[in-house]
Parts: C-alpha cells; sequence; structure tokens
C-alpha cells in the first residue's frame, strides 16, 4: 500500500465532508480517535487497537489533506533528518 | 513510499528502544507529538505542521509495532468496511 496513494483516497472520500467542517472542527475527531486508540492500548485490546490505528491513520491523513501537506513528502524530510534518530 | 516498507523502518530504527522504554511511556510521547500537531494546526503553522505530521505518523508506527498490529492490514479493513463513508 502506498502512502501517496493512501492520501489521495482519503481525499477522494473525505475531503469535501471534512473540509466543510472545517480543519479545527475536525481536528477534534482526530483527537477523538487518539484517545480512542490510547484506551485500546491502555486495556491492552489488540482487536480494537488495530481498527483504532487505523482510524487514527486516517484522520491524520485527512488533516494533512485540510493542511495541504504531502505526507510522503514530509515522511522523506524526517527520514533525511539525522536528528530523528532514536535519543529519547 | 509503501506503509508496509515504513513501518518495518520505524521497527528497525525504534523498535528496540521504545520496547525498553515500554508502551505506555511511548505512547506519552506519541501524545506529544499530537499536541505538538494540534499547536502546529491552531497557529496555522504549515512549515511546522509539517515537521508534526511525520512524528505524530512515526510515533503512531512505532505504538503499532510495540502492539504487534500491521497498519497495511489494519487500513485494508478500515477500507474493506462500508460503515467508514462520509457521515459524521
Amino acid at each position: 500500500m502506498n502512502l501517496s496513494e493512501l492520501q489521495q483516497l482519503v481525499r477522494d472520500r473525505y475531503f469535501e465532508t471534512d473540509n466543510a467542517r472545517g480543519i479545527y472542527h475536525t481536528a477534534l475527531w482526530f483527537h477523538e480517535e487518539v484517545g480512542e486508540l490510547s484506551s485500546a492500548i491502555a486495556n491492552n485490546d489488540r482487536e480494537n487497537a488495530r481498527e483504532e490505528f487505523a482510524d487514527v491513520l486516517m484522520w491524520l491523513l485527512t488533516l494533512a489533506n485540510l493542511m495541504n501537506i504531502d505526507m510522503e513528502e514530509a515522511i522523506s524530510k524526517y527520514l533525511a533528518d539525522p536528528g530523528k534518530m532514536p535519543s529519547k
């Protein structure tokens, strides 16, 4: 599965609705999904977590679309940054 | 850029460190990045947002690795679910 193609699929499926809703309101729905993922992790519920990981990624990609940010480009810059190696 | 390959790259680069830290502690770092992304969106700072979108995705993928969840499989299930169409 290609990340750019997935971001485009998210654009095709959700951009009109999410853009009409607005980015701040859409960001709140993203946060709701982050909370559900946290709940699944805290409960060690892998079946639910699988769903929530997907939900969070899809909402992340729609937010990137609303900000007109190419996620593949963002990741390429991340990977080229020597400061992004394990340290924490 | 392939999602499975990216998840594997994250595994190679971060799994040992993040697994040793533990999933709850790692989840807190993920939340820190979500907060930074929210700040970039709230400030309409696209340059910073590009970095934060990448950070959030990378921490999301490392959390998926710690939960032993294949993100591509999770997304495939999401996309096959007719309930996941725009409604909110």
